[in-house]
């Protein structure tokens, strides 16, 4: 109820301020007897890391996570899994001047008004470090979804103007973009330089999809499998938009051209994304995000302080040209705990029941 | 947890299929002391009703709804309101084309995966039908949030190709499309005709927006504001995206162009929407969404039957060309619903909260 | 999140007032292609229908239910089921008396403390009457769980110092108490009578058991399915005090005499209630209740009126001399609806496992 | 959901096991600005903890609690609060003796049937230790309540047979038992050294109670403070009954004597216990609790083994004699917990409402 949490059978609540003590969560849910050890779960979380590559923040946090419980000799016991990742790389420092001012694009002016005042040091709570737990969580997630047959995987298929014209998945994990298309890596190379320069940033487009969901999951009429994913995607930090399959693209599709026809073998299409009527079709589940450019920039920009008087702010520090591209695996991450939740809500209201056809 | 409940504080679940008996629902939390009547409701409800006017499906459902508690002597009492809307259009009538195909783009043949079997009458769960408990809940929301000074307002900016270039919100409410250009509705009535003779169908977007809302609404980091009306307007039939402020656009925006400077006496621009880290900045809150074109077309389409053969669906029947023109007051509806459930969350938690600054 | 419901996979939601238009509920989560009709429902609601024997209120509501959605071709759909109950009873009468006091030991002051104003007609929401909705929710819960070959029983153990001393299970519906020891019938008739007399009221306790529960439900640590029966039970009007096996009378037991131990062939003993570490364990579940004697009595009492003036109260009207007969059904109704919860949520979450060791 | 978390807006989520590497939690929904650091929760830690004096186990932990977030410059932020308790006694010792078997009245059978397998180390997650985690939540919401002027406090008001006479308050927290009757320390006393002696344990009442909780707070029908309040406290470890009050003496009540009688400067008696139709009178909130007798005895048992064979069964170890000593901080901290829920959820839905009547 307060919002730290997420999720109804497999549930995934988080703490910590960016340069608080540690951030952590408790992963509530998980089905006993997977395999589980702090090794899988640091694979994602070295994906996200500030720091991995040139391209991203300076800041270098060794994100080691600890499990705390709910894991003995290898494996999950069905109680509850504590994760906790130290904040190693606080530095000491001076936020006398962001202290008492609002940076626009962020967070400040809203934590204040929603809390009377706020951990001013980094981000706080509003930090994208907080996502750091959630990947930890989408890890465990994606232990229970693989047994089941179910990948998931994300690219960055746009920065500023510069779209994904080819999708080589293999190409994916393989340059510091999450980028499917070679083609252009120097061109986002370039851009990322440009934009350092400046002291500007730029927005992000992801992809994200589920291979291998069986048809049935999701729960009409208000926790359809894609608004619980529209919910858990626009939870991301900075992501101001959703879509599922085709997206804005059906507002000007025909019905003749946009509904998925079916034949003996199989769905035709995907304008889709997977969904119909809240319940997974056993297509590929799709969506697509935007993400916001990075708000932390050094151009000069008005804004006021906690008094309400007028100044000018100028983010110093070290941040990411676009945040979008490390949101890659926090999406992945997300759409795991979302599927998940799904798939263990399903199993347990309709346990018993078989779909009377099957696809050839 | 089955999914039939929206809200947390202000809780919405409904019931009901397209061709039952009844559909109605129980809208919990409703502060008492409120002023409440079953015309207050009914005025939002013939806003979406079918029949109201030649562009929309012809059945006609007298949607009268009955409240049967929660209200002593014309005021809410803090106690559940129960609503109850009957059936009263149900033509008996021959299923047996329905009954074991799967139309394709409809919810026939997730429903049967995820239940075993299902109510083959109209749309039975998955039908639009539904909304109407929606649409009531959300006349009870507005009265709340009315009295906080908010105002909910929603409009339909595109139908297929045709896009709104003028916003006069005067207008909307006058013309049956809901549009604010009245420039374009001799366009809109020409592609509805063109639709229906050729029994095909087009998709839509609606634009909702929220004036009055102050800042501090919203709970982070899960429950944002914006990722809980990413998941009530994505709940909607239909809807395929979800968008705050600039939405997608902000994919080839830069940091200095899209962060919404601050005055004193203000946000200079409104690009997020309204929501900044989760949480209400006290600009309108803006949101778009996509409404994928009915499925119920005569155009015949592929598909299979329940027993997995091949055959050849033509949906038959009284349809919207374009279900996107009825979910406006749905929209607003999901809107008013969820941002009063924020409002009482925010009231619970931080009651004594004062902010800092003041706009002047 | 209101509080007008109870369960997280069975989840069953009521609405109304003892002298509104109806009452009703949503019972949300009903696995998919159970048998259920109205009759089915009625047959439980018969049995704490007020007027149905001259021990209980002479009120009399026909408390016929209708079912207006989730049933399709006499089985349910996995989708919300809607009841209602229209109040059939509401005699016009003159309520000023009531208006403007409280009752002692009503919920007259409370309600008001909370909502600063209450519907005054009878007992409003804090009425027994809601407690058919649950009822009838609690006949779909054993619909299911008597598939599972449990069977729920409840009776009332004690009146006034009157005491079951022997329990004859097959005895407790064939008599007007549900009393298990039918060498008591008439000190317990003689006993209402007396209490009619002398326009008091007696309390009672109430005895619920589950046959046939596996070893396996229940979630630690707060959803232990012993805490989660203590909120459903206490949740029931007038009901004091709930005790799982031995209940109270562990205080002065040693470990050696209370732990059941356990052979081959099973458990030894029942002391715990058929519940460790809030898991079931295959025993019976026992549980026990105490209910306040009612408090509609027409012995006159102090009380204060809405201005905190000195009153006196007399409760006129059709009351029970003792709430806790009617409420033997209700307790059935409850532990049904807290078992079939446990059920769903232990289906999703541990579907696979399958425990070391049986029973011979 | 999975059962680890408690309360709506309050929200306590709780992991770990006795012997894994840490116990701790998030603490979810506590308001901003509320004075919090380590040495206020290590100040009721150190009344649960064990070894604190020679009449419970002699196990000694730290239980040094470490706030790991939500909390600045010395105050709550409003965000989740991550705490940790680090296991620092975990000796290594042989478990061979139980991991095969199943210790009557203890969880380890239920355990192994609900996830097919367990953490055979100590109770695992079914060890009381985890409730020194509730005890942490409990001071916090004990640090919010205090500023409402309300004052929680318990005491152990019978060990076997040995019950209190007299209720001196002051004295409680003056001797090892908690125990308000000083005459009697010397009888409890020479118990527990019987109890040793015999290798026995038994079994205790608890009487927890709340001063200064106003009137109107719970949520009826479901969510009543009373109910929510059985649950909270029939949650802790060894509990088997909840009483409100009078609890079952209300069983031979008659309603003139059981109904508090109001004057205009307040109610005359306190047989209700503080609550009336679920929500608080403004009388001090009362309720008992019965603890059954420690499992772990060292007296041979009857049990099997996890193939089901039959085996005696002899706890070795450090136990307490009577493990309801150690519980009335628990009981405390979960009425603490449950009453601040309530109050933000008061709070949120009722803001603006003012009761009619003042005691005077």
């Amino acid at each position: 109820m307060p919002g730290n949490s997420i999720g109804q059978m497999f549930r995934v609540t988080t703490f910590g301020e960016s340069h608080g003590v540690a951030i952590g969560g408790v992963i509530d849910g998980c089905p006993p007897g997977i395999e589980l050890n702090e090794a899988i779960i640091q694979r994602q979380l070295d994906r996200r890391k500030p720091g991995s590559n040139r391209y991203t923040t300076a800041r270098r946090e060794a994100d080691a996570v600890r499990i705390l419980s709910g894991v003995f000799e290898g494996k999950t016991t069905g109680t509850p899994i504590g994760i906790v990742i130290e904040n190693t790389d606080q530095r000491s420092r001076d936020y006398s001047n962001i202290m008492h001012t609002y940076r626009p694009g962020h967070a400040d002016i809203t934590y204040d008004a929603k809390y009377g005042f706020r951990d001013y040091r980094g981000g706080g709570r509003s930090s994208a470090r907080e996502t750091a737990v959630r990947v930890a969580a989408g890890a465990i997630a994606m232990q229970v979804l693989s047994q089941q047959g179910i990948e998931i995987r994300a690219a960055m298929t746009q920065m500023g103007s510069i779209q994904a014209q080819q999708y080589d998945w293999q190409a994916v994990n393989d340059n510091p973009f999450f980028f499917p298309d070679t083609q252009q890596l120097d061109a986002l190379d370039a851009l990322i330089r440009e934009l350092k320069k400046a002291g500007d940033s730029v927005g992000a487009k992801i992809q994200v999809e589920a291979h291998g969901v069986p048809a049935g999951w999701g729960e009409p009429v208000f926790d359809r499998l894609d608004a619980d994913l529209a919910h858990s995607l626009m939870s991301i930090n900075a992501v101001k938009a959703v879509a599922i399959g085709d997206g804005f693209d059906v507002v000007s599709q025909r019905g003749s051209e946009h509904r998925d026809e079916i034949t003996p073998q199989g769905f035709v299409s995907n304008h889709a994304g997977g969904v119909l009527g809240g319940i997974s079709t056993s297509q590929p589940i799709v969506a697509h995000i935007a993400l916001k450019p990075t708000s932390s920039i050094s151009v000069p920009g008005r804004s006021i302080t906690a008094q309400g008087e007028a100044c000018e702010v100028v983010t110093k520090g070290r941040h990411d040209p676009c945040v979008g591209i490390r949101a890659v695996p926090i999406a992945e991450a997300m759409m795991a705990i979302t599927l998940l939740d799904h798939y263990l809500r399903q199993r347990g209201q309709n346990a018993e029941v078989s779909q009377p056809w099957q696809f050839s």
